[in-house]
C-alpha cells in the first residue's frame, strides 16, 4: 500500500510506502524539517501539524497535550498510515531570509590581516606555441608538449594527468599547435591537469568553500586578477540529519548513513556552484580548483570517510592532511581535471576552518601574541604567534546558536537579538531581526539580555532570578523561574516567549567553558591573560557580538577594548587567500603542524577554571576589573 | 519489425531490427565472424551460409556463382529482412584449438637473455606495526601510518592515493594496528596504493600482457617469488572489427568506433584475468599491478585514444610514454588501487612490444651488435647494442599470417605448415597442424613450400611457375598459373587448396620489404650485414620458422646458422621481466628514448634495396653464398 503525502507551505508531494517514517519522507521529498537531535526524539524541533490524515506516533514530552489534540506530532516519531497533508510550522523550517542577509554582508575583498603573501595561485596557466610536427620531427603529441614546457617554462619534472592525454591530440590540432596548459602546484611538483586550444589564460577561476556544520559559504574567484566574482550561502544539506556534529556522526552508524550525509553536503556545494556560475557568467569548465576549509567532521563527511573514531577516545581522525582528490570523484559538479584541496586540520575538534582562519588573520606571521576565538557549537580557541601556537576546542554546546534554550533559535528573521531594560521595573526594549514579531531569542540576544539583567539586578551573579524586583515579568512556572520576554499576544508563535533560569544556567556553562578554555591554554604556555596582545574574533556569531556585554557576563576576557578585532568568516577568508597564494597553501601545512592541541576534557586545570567561571562574570572579580555588576544590586 | 537470427554452430540467438547488418548482428550476439578488411567487402573472409530465411545482399566477386546459389553471402554486405538461421563456416570462424596449443608451449620461465637485473618488483609490500593511539598520541591514522613508514622503511616522500585513505580507519583497526602497505615505484617517487590488515606480504601478484593485433597473451605472476602462476591466450576481441591495425584505425572514424574497440580488447583482458585467477586460485584483490606491452596502435586503443594521426603523415602518436592510469578507469577487472603500466613506444609503428622484446633479450646490455626481428603484419626490425639502436617497421603485409593468400590462413588447426617434394615429379608431402584434413596454408607453410619448389625447380628465381615440369599440379586458371596442394576430395573445405603465382608475388614482396629493411637500417648506421653478431627472432610466427628455408627464399640474411636465436614471444617476456624489476622498468624508458626510428617509406635507399630483393633469394647472389638454387633448375 502506498500513500501520498503533501507538505505545506512548500506544496511538495511524495508517494511513500505504508509505514514509512514521516521525517524520512520529508527528506526524500526535499522538504527540510529541523531535526537538531537527528531523529532521536529528544529535541522536539521537528514537530509538524497533521492537517489531514493519520499517523501512528509516539507521544513524547516534546508535544504538549493541547498541541497533540490540535494534531501536532514529532515527525521523527511518526509512521505514515494514510494519505496526509502536513504543515511544517515556522519554527520547524529553515529560514533562508537571514542567509540572504548575511550574503549581502559577506566580506568580498575582506579585511585581510595576513600580509606579505605573494599573489601566485596554486593553479597556473601557461600559453604555449608548439612547433608543428614534420617527418623530421614526429615525436608524439605528449613529448612535443613536454619539450615545449621544458623550453618555455623551464619545467622538467612535470606529472601528466591522464585526462590531459585523453584530449591532447584533438586540442593541439584544433588550436593549430597553440595551446594553454594548466598546472597545479602539488607540493612543489608541477601537475599538468588540463590543456586547452588557443590562449585561455584569462579564463582561470576557482572555488573557495567554508563548510560549516550549519551553513556552507562559497566564493567564486578570478585567479587571473585575484578578485571575488560571486558569492553564495546556503544551509548545509546535512542539517536535515541533525543540527550538530555529534548527531551527524551518530547518523553514520546506520547503514547508508555516511553515503547520505556525503551526498547531502555535495548537493549543497553543487547548488552554490550553480548559483555562482549563473551570477557571474563563468563557465563550469573554466573552474580549475576547489579549496575547502571545514571542521574535521565536515572534511571526513565530504570525503566519504566515516567520522566514528572522532567521537571515541582517544579521538583519532582518519586524516588531518587530506591528499589531493578529484572534485568529480566526490560528486562535485566541476570539470574532470579539477582537484580539491582541503585545508589541513590539527585534531578531531580543531579543524581546517581554524587553520584557515589563523592564516587569514596572519597570526602566524606576527611576533605579538594573539588569542583567536571562533565561537560556534564548538568554541575553538588558539593562542600563539609566529613561533608557537596552542589550540583547543571547548564544548560550549549549542547555546550560542540558540540550542538548548527554551525559546532559543538561530540568528534569523524573528530572533530577538538586542535587549535593553528601560527602567528598574524590568520592562524591556527589544530589537528583533527583520523588525517583525518575535519568534524566539538568538545567541547574541541571550548575551545582551543577560548583561542587561545583570546590570539591572534582575539576576544575581550566580544566575538566579531576583524575585524581589516588583515586575510581573519574572514569574514562577512548573520548571522554576522564568522571565517573560514577549507575551503570546505579541509573538509570532502565539505563545509566550520566555527565558528561564535553566536557560541562564546553560548560558553560564557555555561561557564558563570558553573562558576556562582561554585560561587553560594561556597557562599551558606559561603565560598570563594580560600578556595577550590582541584578540581576534572570527565567525558569523562573533560578528554580532556586543563586546561590552560579552565581557560583562564573562564570555570574553576583560581587556582594553581596542585589542579586539572582528574578522568575520575567518575560514572562508583563509580558503580564499590559499586559492590566491601557493605560499599560503604551503603555510597551511606548516601552521597545522605547528599547532599543539590540548584536550581540555583531560586537563584537571580546566575543570578548576571551569568551576571558578560558573559565575557572572567570574568568581574572581579581580579578573574583570572594569565590570561592576555586584554593586549595582 | 524485428527478427530472430540464429547463428550455428554456436547456437546463439539474437533479435534485431529489420534491415540490421548481419555482421553487426553477429558481433552484438558475441559470435565471431572473420572480417579481415573490417567490413569493407573486399576480403571475403566473412562469408556465411544462410540456411533459412532471407537477406538482402550485394553479390561481389568474393562469392562464386555456385556458392551464391547455395546461399553463401558476405555477412558485411547483408541486410536482415526475415528470421534467419545462419551457419558460420569453419574458414570464417576463429579457431581456438591452436591457441590452446600455443598456450602449452608459451614459455613460462622463458629463455631470458637479459642478465644482471635485480629482482625488485615495482610493487613492494611492507609489513608495519603501528603504535596504537592514546590520549598522549592521537595523531590521525594517516599521520600514524606515514610516521611508521618513515621510521621503519626510511621513506619520507610518499604520495598517498585516495583509495588508501578511504579504507584506512577500518583496516588499521581490523588489523589491530598491524598492516601491510603496498607501494608502487612511480619513477623514483613512492606511491602508497594499498593498505591491508595484518601481514599479507606473501599475497602479491601481478599481470603481464602482450596485446597483439591478432591475439592477447597473458601471465599471472607471483611478485613475492618471481614465478609464473598461470597463463592464458585468446584472440584480441577487436579482431571482429578488422584483421589489421589499418582497418582498426579506419573503424575509429565511425561514431562510437573507438569506444567499441576499447571495450572489445578490455573484454578480452577480463576474460583472460578470469581464466588465470581460476587456474591459480589467486584472488582478484591480491593483484597489484598490470604491465602491458603492445604496439602503438593497440596502446592507443586500450587507453581510449584515437589512433587516427598514426596513419596520417607525419605519423604522430598521441603519446609514446603513457602516464600511469588506473586499470579500473579503463574497465579492466582489477581492484580499485591497481595501476597499469604500458611499456613506452618509439614511434607510430614501433611500439612497446618491440621495446619489451629488446629488454627481454638483453640487447641493450651487450656490446655486440644484434639484429632483432619480430615478423608479423608489420615486420619490426631493430639493429643495435648497448650504445645505440635504430629501428624500423617494414610493411610486410599480412602474408606471413596467411592474409592476401588465396588459401592462406593463420597457423591454426588444419593449416599446411610443412612441405616437402618427394621427387622431381612435383608430388608433395604435406604436414598439417593437428594432423587433420587441410583447410589452407599458413605463413611458415608458404615459406617452406616456396623454398622446396625453388630447390626442385618448380618455380624460377623471379617467382614464375615452371610449366615445363611434367606435373598436373601446376595448372592454368582464369587468374594465371597455380599449384595444387590438396585436391577438393581430400581437403577439409571440399575445395581445391591451391597456391597461385599471385600468392608467390605477394610473398616475394613481403620478404623483400623485410630484407630491404635490414639492409637499409644496417647501412644507415654505416655498418654491413657481415658485422651483425647475432640475429634474435621474436614472435609466434618466428618460432615456427625454418631458418634454412627462410634463408633460401631470402627472408633472413645468409649468415652462420649459429648466430640465430629464437626467443618466442619477446613482448610478453619483456612485460614479465619489467613486472619483476624496477631496474628494467626504468630501462624501458631509456631504451625507448635511445632508439632512433627510420621511416622506410621516406628512404630512397630502401626503395632501391626493395627492388633488388624482389628475387629468390636476391638479385645479388653474392649476398646469399650458401644458397644455390639457380643451379638446381
Amino acid at each position: 500500500m502506498q500513500y501520498r503525502v503533501k507538505f505545506e507551505p512548500d506544496n511538495v508531494d511524495i508517494v511513500v510506502d505504508e509505514g514509512a517514517n514521516l521525517m524520512e519522507a520529508a527528506i526524500a521529498a526535499g522538504v527540510h524539517i529541523n531535526a537538531n537531535c537527528g531523529g532521536a526524539s529528544t529535541c522536539g524541533t521537528c514537530n509538524v501539524l497533521i492537517k489531514h490524515g493519520q499517523v501512528e506516533s509516539f507521544k513524547t514530552s516534546k508535544v504538549t497535550d493541547a498541541d497533540y489534540r490540535k494534531g501536532v506530532r514529532q515527525s521523527c516519531q511518526s509512521k505514515i498510515v494514510s494519505d496526509l497533508v502536513v504543515e511544517v510550522p515556522p519554527q520547524s523550517r529553515l529560514e533562508t531570509a537571514v542567509l540572504a542577509l548575511e550574503k549581502q554582508t559577506m566580506t568580498a575583498t575582506g579585511q585581510t590581516l595576513a600580509t606579505g603573501w605573494r599573489f601566485a595561485p596554486p593553479i597556473e596557466k601557461r600559453f604555449l606555441e608548439l612547433t608543428p610536427p614534420s617527418m623530421e620531427d614526429n615525436v608524439s603529441d605528449l613529448n612535443r608538449l613536454l619539450r615545449c614546457i621544458e623550453k618555455s617554462c623551464n619545467l622538467t619534472n612535470v606529472e601528466v594527468d591522464f585526462v590531459v592525454v585523453k584530449k591532447l591530440a584533438a586540442v593541439v590540432r584544433a588550436g593549430n599547435w597553440k595551446v594553454t596548459a594548466t598546472f597545479l602546484d602539488d607540493d612543489g611538483l608541477r601537475r599538468l591537469i588540463n590543456v586547452e586550444s588557443g590562449d585561455t589564460r584569462s579564463a582561470n577561476y576557482s572555488l573557495a568553500f567554508d563548510i560549516g556544520t550549519t551553513a556552507v559559504r562559497a566564493q567564486l574567484l578570478d585567479l587571473s586578477r585575484g578578485s571575488v566574482l560571486a558569492q553564495a550561502i546556503d544551509y548545509n544539506g546535512q542539517i536535515s540529519y541533525g543540527a550538530d556534529v555529534i548527531s551527524r556522526i551518530a547518523q553514520c552508524r546506520q547503514a547508508g548513513g555516511l553515503e547520505k550525509l556525503q551526498k547531502a553536503v555535495v548537493e549543497t556545494l553543487n547548488k552554490l556552484i550553480k548559483e555562482m556560475t549563473k551570477q557571474s557568467g563563468v563557465g563550469i569548465d573554466n573552474i580549475n580548483h576547489v579549496v575547502v576549509a571545514a571542521n574535521t567532521v565536515m572534511v571526513h563527511l565530504l570525503l566519504g570517510l566515516n567520522p566514528q573514531n572522532l567521537r571515541l577516545s582517544p579521538y583519532v581522525p582518519t586524516l588531518s592532511n587530506p591528499p589531493l582528490v578529484k572534485g568529480r570523484e566526490l560528486g562535485i559538479n566541476v570539470a574532470e581535471h579539477v582537484y580539491l584541496y582541503a585545508v589541513p586540520s590539527v585534531a578531531s575538534y580543531v579543524g581546517g576552518d581554524i587553520v584557515a582562519g589563523i592564516l587569514g588573520s596572519g597570526i602566524h606571521q606576527r611576533q605579538k601574541v594573539t588569542l583567536y576565538i571562533d565561537i560556534g557549537t564548538n568554541g575553538e580557541i588558539v593562542v600563539g604567534n609566529h613561533d608557537w601556537m596552542v589550540t583547543s576546542a571547548a564544548s560550549a554546546g549549542p547555546t550560542f546558536e540558540g540550542g538548548g534554550i527554551k525559546c532559543g533559535m538561530l540568528a534569523t528573521i524573528g530572533a530577538i537579538e538586542d535587549f535593553e531594560l528601560k527602567a528598574k521595573n524590568g520592562e524591556p526594549k527589544l530589537s528583533v531581526i527583520g523588525e517583525v514579531k518575535a519568534k524566539g531569542i538568538c545567541g547574541s540576544g541571550i548575551i545582551n539580555l543577560t548583561a542587561a539583567m545583570l546590570r539591572a539586578g534582575l539576576v544575581s551573579q550566580d544566575g538566579k532570578f531576583n524575585t524581589d524586583v516588583p515586575t510581573p515579568r519574572i514569574r514562577q512556572s512548573e520548571d522554576g523561574y522564568e522571565y517573560l520576554l514577549v507575551p503570546a499576544k505579541d509573538s509570532a508563535t502565539g505563545k509566550d516567549i520566555i527565558f528561564t533560569e535553566i536557560d541562564m544556567t546553560n548560558l553560564i556553562r557555555a561561557k564558563a567553558a570558553l573562558y576556562a578554555g582561554y585560561q587553560t591554554l594561556v597557562k599551558s604556555v606559561g603565560s598570563r591573560m594580560e600578556s595577550i596582545d590582541e584578540v581576534v574574533i572570527a565567525g558569523t556569531f562573533g560578528s554580532r557580538l556586543n563586546i561590552e556585554n560579552a565581557i560583562t557576563i564573562g564570555l570574553l576576557p576583560d581587556m582594553p577594548r581596542e585589542k579586539f578585532i572582528f574578522i568575520g568568516n575567518g575560514s572562508l577568508l583563509g580558503a580564499r587567500l590559499i586559492s590566491f597564494s601557493t605560499d599560503l597553501l604551503r603555510e597551511s601545512h606548516r601552521v597545522a603542524a605547528m599547532m599543539t592541541n590540548l584536550e581540555l576534557s583531560e586537563s584537571a586545570n580546566f575543570m578548576t577554571n571551569y568551576t571558578a567561571a560558573m559565575f557572572l562574570p567570574h568568581t574572581d572579580a579581580g579578573l574583570f576589573p572594569s565590570v561592576n555588576v555586584g554593586g549595582s544590586r
